[in-house]
């Protein structure tokens, strides 16, 4: 595979979402730092550091879910000239009709390198059905 | 409270635990930067963004637990010029003689601008009591 270069972290997140939903480990690696400290944190799982452990953590979900379509949504990002955060969350629906599980909250980590932008780290958690923690967050109704 | 200034992304660090030893409200919102991009997500937490939501979810953390005293352990880091990132850790002991409710994985960054580091994201999550993915399912069982 040709090695991409990616000129904003916007062109990254988009490569992100495309080898989710297609499924493709090698698109997904390939959109990764080449830093042996990038990091992945799977909702409810451990960190996953280094290119080996992250590429066994997605090649596991998505032998189990070849693919995956996430809604993003309530993006918020902060940048410099080599590095930039991004904050958002992912809604996914099932495919089979089942109820959505809820969203993703995520905290993406982009930074620049000779070869572009990249991703360094993402850690991806559940969001509660309702929030529990501040009583003036946006989801809490009545 | 006079403004602190801290040299490194170690010194911020060190600063977070102890104002979360401590359940010292004002410690805590210090060490955060001054940018309004600032995003907290506790354990199981939606993301709360900007200095009043970071706030807010302190206060009702330390309404709660007053002290937190966390182990911290499994250091990671990566750093730049301006930005650093560090993925660790926490493991909390209960005071009354409970088992302890898992570790947490935390993703920190922090960012260098004009009055030293400081804290622009934390990102928390419960780490799963088994490591699921060198397994291989989320939670799933029987």
């Amino acid at each position: 595979m040709d090695t991409l270069r990616y000129a904003s972290p916007d062109d990254v997140e988009t490569a992100f979402y495309e080898a989710l939903e297609k499924g493709d480990l090698e698109a997904m690696m390939a959109l990764w730092a080449e830093d042996d400290e990038i990091l992945c944190i799977h909702p409810g799982g451990q960190r996953l550091s280094g290119h080996g452990q992250v590429r066994h953590g997605w090649q596991e979900i998505f032998s189990v879910m070849p693919s995956l379509s996430a809604q993003v949504g309530d993006r918020q990002s902060w940048q410099s000239a080599l590095t930039a955060v991004r904050s958002l969350t992912e809604t996914y629906y099932p495919a089979d009709g089942q109820e959505p599980p809820g969203d993703v909250v995520v905290t993406h980590i982009y930074v620049r390198g000779a070869d572009g932008w990249r991703l360094l780290a993402r850690h991806a958690s559940m969001a509660p059905e309702e929030d529990i923690l501040a009583g003036d967050t946006p989801r809490t109704l009545h």
